[in-house]
């Protein structure tokens, strides 16, 4: 029996969205969604911290490579995410709300796929202000 | 089946305590508390993040209204808390040490009651310091 | 002869912006200004830091009331800026590019109007990302 | 010609403080100071940064030893700050309001009087709360 | 019942280590661990999250005395860690390679043997740097 | 007259070094240094803040293309300092005891001649611990 070890990067990127309903007028989304569907939009310095598991490697004392992870998400995940608009320029965020809830659970699927087998997706967190804070453990109700 | 997400709202208050047992003399509890049961009292920024669970609304791309959670917290237990001394300020710390871990668990209760149905109180967290944390899953023993 | 202290109040806003020139097509900003003139826009979590200079009055204590001043900044120049989009919701920055660096120096013929006779304005600090810092003294070049 | 390098400590301490005038009355203060004058008192963690300035001696590389620094000050000012109650517990504070402003300015006198000849005090920085920050430079106005 | 309350504790301390196989030629090192195989190693402020649970004592209201827990692991834990070399100078990681994930398995017994009845430890968190954390609770694969 | 703003770019890098001065012996150096001369070293995760002053450009409203600093100093500077030791790695430290003093003054020539014509370095600030800063402005005592 090995040691389970959990490993987090911390990712960073800045992007605008407007929380709406397209379904609604500008006057009902203002009722439900406040300030937060300014038809002219608004933005955050979101932080996304991505946890693994896994057991360290005999040989390396690693359980993943950070660096290489870092490389990875910054590539296919933060990229597209970087400087974007949420609502417009997101393929994997089409047609949904970009709310933060909306944003950590379409980010779940994104990333497991990238992962090496010897290591499993466990917590997604995104901070979307110092003060808000949205976790996915990968759970159904 | 849908997906669990967990939302966190941080919020803030400066009070004062004094951590002492009534029943014991102030030399007694100098012996066990040290400079924490100094007479003058002293006190703390706190920080306290409450973490709730639920699945996004179909409509709103929303576990809850955070901003409408903020509001509900700042005025029912924020506002009794900030600038206020734990010991003689509190009705719901009446009688009780105001440690962190009682002021934790008392927490628990008051901020459950207050909760919308539609999400689960899973968390709390409260930094008495930058260095000092406490956190409270409804957990018994 | 009376101390001179400096007291600083941290404000937060979030807002979205397009850095860009409006005389120039959408290929020379991306060559000017890159993933920053991105048509859609993105946005940040702005930290404004408003540093206010004067001596403590006898009889209170304080440079100046931080509270008042805290609601009157929110209210005079935070409502105009959070959860909005710089390039077209605020009244302030019509016709300018909407960087921090002019932002910032917006920002101070704005405040130093609002502030009592009793404390002058020496030093604005806003933080457009944890990495990225501007401050403005009122210097002229 | 040597060159001039600032150093600054970082100190941390917990207290409670009454922001009132004791010449007035409870409803007086209430108007004046709000919940700062709560008759409970209240309390911060206090971060408090001590600058000083200086030349970087030949055989050590150093301005001055952080490490006697830390020392010096721990011992000498904020034991008699940490865990105490800045109205009745703190000599220096005798007879004046402990807002931050003054505490800040009496700091300075008690801070400079301790410090080797080869620095010179020239900032201190003081943190009531994550968001209000005081300065003095040893100015007057 | 009694409720369940996790404390935690953030300790601080500055180590180097080279992050290295000794089995294998420094080329093949770099190939595998890059830079942080350069054989004159480099280093981290690191920060350890130290995390019991307990009930909060009766008399008390303490599940454990913080300040008595902090006296603890500076003493057995960090005096051994602080300002020194992961690879040569700690005992308890002789002959592993000094990586964050082999540390924080090697402090768990080292700090469970430290701990007094009334709690267990529940999490070790390592910061290696402000974006590359560690995790462990005592599980196996 | 064109306002004057200062802009500030914030940089990361993991180092070791060992404090001691090589004419003396390893007592010496105990005696003078303490852990710091410890032989094996230590390390730690320095923060770097360049600032650089100047007027915002007419036509993209920037001092200077923060962005083009980051690279540049990235380039230059920090993949100089990176996962190194400070005491046998770096070429302008060559000769020199790394204490953080003399690791900022030598920083301010090697990036001062980096900077294009229309900005000037104003300030240099290090953070070696997040409670331990160095600051340095160009001046000469």
């Amino acid at each position: 029996m090995k040691p389970k070890v959990y490993v987090t990067r911390k990712f960073h990127f800045s992007a605008s969205h407007r929380v709406y309903n397209p379904m609604w007028s500008d006057e009902e989304n203002k009722i439900i969604f406040g300030k937060c569907s300014n038809p002219g939009g608004h933005g955050h310095n979101y932080e996304l911290e991505v946890t693994v598991a896994g057991s360290p490697d005999t040989h390396t004392g690693y359980v993943i490579d950070i660096g290489k992870l870092k490389e990875m998400i910054e590539k296919e995940v933060i990229e597209q995410l970087d400087h974007r608009n949420l609502n417009t320029d997101v393929p994997f965020l089409q047609g949904r709300i970009p709310s933060s809830e909306n944003l950590i659970v379409a980010l779940w699927d994104h990333i497991a796929c990238l992962l090496p087998p010897e290591v499993e997706l466990v917590r997604l967190r995104l901070w979307e202000t110092p003060r808000n804070c949205f976790e996915y453990y990968g759970e159904k109700l």
